[in-house]
Formats: C-alpha cells, structure tokens, sequence
C-alpha cells in the first residue's frame, strides 16, 4: 500500500520543530510492512491543501496537526470537503468534547463544536490526551487518516490505525525484537552476512544509538519470526540484554530488586551519569544505596581511602586507581556491588601514554573485585555516554554471571 | 524567497532516522527572512527527483542526502542533468577528495570521481568531515543546493550558503539573542504583549525546552536590534543568564573559574544528574570536587551527618534535611559553594502532604546557608531535569548574588 505522509504547520517549516511526527508513523507502518512512499510538510493554506492532494497518489494518505480548535486548524474540513465525503457534527464526539474540557476545569466555547465535524461514513480515534480526536475514513480506493500534531496525543491514534490497517489489509503480523549492547552496528552486519537469506519471512532492521543496538523482527509467520530470533539469539547471546520494552538500567534494577542486592558506584570522568542513569528507574531507590563523584584527588583519599602512593604513582586514571576505588568503596558500604569508573573524557587532559577516551572500570560483587581498560572514540558528550554504558553492562554481566 | 527543502533517502522514509536536517536548515534560512514554502522526502529513484521538480514552483531548491559515493547515491548527476547546466568533473575538487582518502589512509577507487562531477558555473561547498562535497548552482531565476546527508557535514556547508544567500540578496540581517531560565514561555509571552509591536523591524522569536528558553532577535538594523535587546534584557533581567552560546553549566563553570571557587553537591532524587551536567563542561575538574549520591538515608548519615532525629521528625524529603545535607557537606569540604537537592521525582512514593514533584534545595555559599522549596510538574524525567536546571539557576544567583 504506498503512502503518503503529510505533517502540516508553520512550527515545523520554520525549524522550531522537529518533524519527529514522520519518523513515528513511517516507522510503525514499516513494521507492518507498509512503505512510506513520499512525505511533505505544508503550510496550514486550503490551497496548500489542495495542491498536494491535486499532486499525490498514493493509496493510503496520513495527514498529521491542524486538528486543533483555532481558526488556522483546518486540516478536517479541508480535506473531508476535497474528497466530496458526507459529513456533519458528530453528537457522540461533541459530548466527549465537553466531558474534556468539563474534566480539566474549563468552559468550552463554539470554536471547539468544529473539532467534532466528520465524514458519517468514519472511524473515529478518541483523544484522551486532548481535544481534537482523529479520523480514519475512505474515499473509492483511497483511506485517508487525520491525526493531531502533538506526539504524545498522536501516538495511541496512531497504534488504533495500525490495528485497524492490519484487519483491513488482512495483515497478520508480529513484531519482536532484541535490545543488545558491547557491539557495534558494523560487526553486527559482518556477522549478519548470509543471516538475512535463511531467513526470507522475516523483515529484520537494525536501530542503533550511540552505545546500543537493537533489533525489530517482523512476520506474518509466527514459526518463522520464533525460528529466526532463536538462531539470532544463540549466536549474540551474550550482547543481548532484553526485548524492546527494556532498558539496561531496568534490566539492572529488576535483576538486583529480585536477587535482593543493593548497588553503589563511584565514577570520576562521566561525573554522575552512571548514577542518573540507574536512579532514572522508577522503584530504584530500593536497590541503588549512594553513589560519589570524586572528582578531586583530595575526594578520593577522604571518602575511598585511594592511597597517595597509588595517586602520585599511578595517577588518578589507572587501572590501580580503579580498583582501590571500587574496593574501598565495597569495604564502607553496606552494598552488593559496587562499580568504579575513572577516565580521560576529553577534549583537553590527553597524553600520548593515556589518550582522551582511556577509562579504566572496576567492579565488585560479593567481594570479588575485577579491573577492565576500554578507549572510547567520540567527542566528551559520547565518552562520558559509552563509558556510562559500559559499566551498566558489567554489572548486567556480573550478575547474570556471564 | 520562496523555498523548497528537499530530502532524499530510504532511512527517513522508513523512520530510522529523524529528518532533523530540515529543521536545522529551515531555521537558519529563517533567521534571514527566508521561508521554508514546503518540504519533501523521497526516495533515491530518478523518476521521484524528476516528479518532484516538476510539480515544486519555488526559486530556492535545496537537496540534502544522495551525494555519496554508492550507486545510490544520485542525487548531484540527477539535479544537474534535469536542469541541463554544463557540468564536468572539477579537477581539483578530484584532488581535494584524493587527498582526503590519503589523510584517512584509504586508497580511493574510481565509484569516488563522481562525487566531483559539477556544473562549470558554480559555488562548491568545500566538506572537511566526509568525501561529498556540497554545490550551489543557478538556472534563469532558481537557486539549487545540494548539501550531503549527515547532520555533521552539512552544518558548515549550511553556514557558508547562508553568507552567499545573503550577498546574492543583499541581506544585510544581524541575530544575536538570550538564554533564559526560571520562567515559562506562556508567562514571558503574557510579559511580552505590546512588546513586540514596539520593535516591528526585529523578528523576536522563543524556543522552549524542558525549564529553559531562549529568544532570537534577528534584523536589517543594528540599531533597533540592539534597542530592542535592551528593552527586553532591562524587562527580564534576572532570568537571563547568557547569550545563543552558552549554557547554565558553562556560566557557572566559567564563573567559578574567574572567582577561584570549588563546588561540591549533594543530590538525593537527580541521583547524579547535577553532577552530571557540571561535569560535562570541559574544564570542570579545575572547579568541581565532589558529589554525593545519597539515596539511602544510611548514606545520608554516613556522609553527612544527617541527624537520625531530623530523618525520623521531618524525612527525608524536608527543608531540614536539606538544610543539614548542605551545611554537612560544606563543613566536611574544602569547598567554597555546596548545593543539596532531596525531593520525589515519582511516579511512585508520593503523598497528599509530599505530592511527587516537591523538592527541596539548599545550598551553602561562604558559610551561609539557604534553602528553597518547589513543586515541579511532569513525569520523572522532566521533574529530575526541571529540578537540576533549578539547582544550576541557584548556583548562578548566588553567585552573581541575585
């Protein structure tokens, strides 16, 4: 079905916006199997409106923001009236409207009656989240969907569409994936050289961010989609921290809430990011007991016990460091594991003998303290992001004992 | 100058990358009156360039993506062929490519020559980050750019075309602006009625983030950009902490390295995240010495010397505690500023009488201590960054003693 995205609004044609709204809804078709064809952003003018509409012909069009009560909101009955469609003011959905603006204190006033005009012949998308529902409807061969521009109002319509297209088109399919991390997209492709042909029925896409990957698989064979995440999963086993709802401090929060495990950290160069990053788990406050950024050698000595000779000797960046770091820091806390990080985030406080992006780790659990060396490419912002990242996934692997 | 912005590539169409380059080159052509008319993605396919050029009217057409070195990449030989210019391959943009092969230390191969193929008459966007050079060329009245895909090679290609767009049409603009903090878009806007009509030869416009914004000021006439700057600078001083350049965390980073100061915090519910943002300032470590994360009240004793009496009376989430939680830290470190933060960043774990949102701040200059109560709104995310831009804006009055 080849489709036709439209995003109308000054906010996005004047680079106040970023036209998030075109990625979200390409990206779900394209898990049913739906290609994007072409995309436009237009100004909120009939004549804009018509020119598109005049131009485009493709099967299935998306129209998403002008939904809205004011007077510059006319994607509705701009496009119900191009395409000839009967419509009135729905009953049903002016009450809800109301029951809207009842709920959050508000009187509504006639500008909002508009927002309830649609083709008879039409599915409705309620809006929980705001005013302005949306609207599926069909015109001979054409289906046409409005959504309402802000995101988070747009996507639950969005997933109701992408259910409703399903039944439609008699698509059945199912969409599961990987959440991996400690490899790159690069490696991953080599690795993946032939994969893909074993494995004709299933759509598989890789996602990459800085310092993790993850993998959507997409069937309308349930054995093939099972078949082929098998195969992958036992060949990336070890990179592979969870499905597409998690995240690697979920997976570290859920794992140390269940094994009963409190965790402390102690971290130099990404200056309390490990620490943000595991308290940004909702219920973390039972696992997570303290976390220190000792910034200054002086902060090191006071609160962990690094001793001068391994500062003056070693220096902070060491692998000795780390692990005095990391040690001391088990020693005085009543926690399980503990994880230290000191490092060079750049871009200044490099040397030929420890480059920007040298970071040493160190983690102990249970007693048992292990060092590791890693050097991150990038700029302050990635090392500081890929360092943080790295130290999750030693905890994750320490306790899952891989 | 009516403009077209178009993007070629599969990756936008399927949703795997955002179209952020839309956004970056429409404000910038904003900020010298130029409008973005429309905007469209398509696919590498020559027939979709040729449908597209066919149907747009505007004078300014702007590619971007397609201008590498695969066989998908056609976007230069397609543009140029359909407006039939003269074009060649550039010998010493052929150079200049060779020798960015030998400087990454690979062997260039015949596919890279036409990466150098341009119209005889035209401005070549010179690339130092990536092979594809960018090109502006004219045909009767219309401008055509080709800039290449990533954000990060387009960028100072943006830049240059930008200046020839303003000598080709005599622009003659001027844009400075504010970054501010501790007050709303929809407050400032109140604040802003009238204002605006005062200054109809200056653009004034607000871009919002989560507990910040900043206003862009652009104009043909010095004068009134700067009389307006004025009005508006003397109207909302307090909440203005620096130009387009800076950020809070640079501010206070370069104001206490002018000021010798050393900061320590101490963050209960950002859990790293003021750490964090301090640290990621280049140069930090000269005015940063430590933080402490303490989530659990047993840290809260151990390091602070939080009184058990003040934990058990009032919480841990209470004026008082963050009243010792600072005084406790200042007295145990060489500092010259300590900061606390202790509050409820939810969803779970709030009451009537301690709501999710309600944070508690102290922070020590020079001995005395000062302490501050918020509610902030939003899920944990935007209540954990609201609360640490608060923080950083605590630091920046005091020590501009505002």
């Amino acid at each position: 079905m080849r489709t036709a995205v439209i995003t109308v609004g000054k906010e996005v044609l004047t680079g106040k916006t970023v036209n998030t709204n075109l990625a979200t809804i390409s990206r779900m078709l394209n898990q049913i199997g739906i290609d994007t064809n072409r995309s436009f952003v237009i100004d909120d003018q009939k004549e804009e409106y018509y020119k598109i509409l005049d131009f485009i012909d493709e099967e299935l069009i998306i129209f998403t923001g002008g939904l809205g009560p004011t007077i510059d909101d006319i994607s509705r009955e701009t496009v119900i009236d191009y395409f000839g469609v009967d419509a009135s003011i729905n009953q049903e959905v002016l009450k809800g409207i109301n029951e809207y603006f009842d709920q959050i204190g508000l009187k509504m006033d006639d500008t909002n009656n508009k927002q309830a005009y649609f083709p008879k012949k039409s599915v409705i998308l309620h809006n929980d989240l705001g005013t302005a529902p949306g609207v599926i409807f069909s015109k001979g061969e054409k289906t046409i969907i409005l959504f309402p521009g802000p995101p988070h109002e747009l996507l639950p319509m969005l997933k109701e569409s992408i259910e409703y297209l399903k039944k439609k088109l008699k698509i059945r399919l199912y969409s599961k994936g990987f959440r991996m991390v400690g490899i790159g997209e690069s490696v991953m492709e080599k690795a993946l050289i032939g994969f893909y042909e074993l494995h004709p029925n299933v759509n598989i896409a890789p996602y990459a961010s800085v310092g993790e990957i993850k993998y959507v698989f997409t069937s309308n064979k349930i054995i093939d989609l099972e078949s082929a995440m098998n195969q992958f999963k036992k060949k990336f086993e070890e990179y592979i921290y969870g499905d597409l709802n998690d995240t690697l401090e979920s997976i570290i929060v859920e794992s140390l809430t269940k094994k009963k495990l409190i965790i402390s950290v102690v971290e130099s160069c990404t200056g309390g990011l490990l620490a943000g990053s595991i308290t940004s788990v909702n219920g973390s406050s039972r696992v997570f007991a303290e976390s220190i950024v000792t910034y200054s050698n002086e902060a090191k000595v006071k609160y962990l016990g690094v001793s001068l000779n391994t500062l003056n000797t070693h220096g902070a960046v060491s692998i000795e460091c780390a692990y005095e770091m990391v040690d001391n820091l088990y020693n005085k806390t009543i926690s399980d594991v503990c994880v230290s990080v000191t490092g060079i985030a750049g871009p200044t406080g490099g040397t030929k003998e420890k480059p920007v992006g040298l970071v040493f780790f160190g983690i102990n659990y249970k007693g048992n303290t292990k060092t590791y060396k890693r050097i991150f490419n990038g700029n302050r912002e990635m090392i500081r992001k890929r360092a943080t990242i790295y130290a999750l996934n030693l905890v994750r692997k320490e306790l899952n004992q891989l």
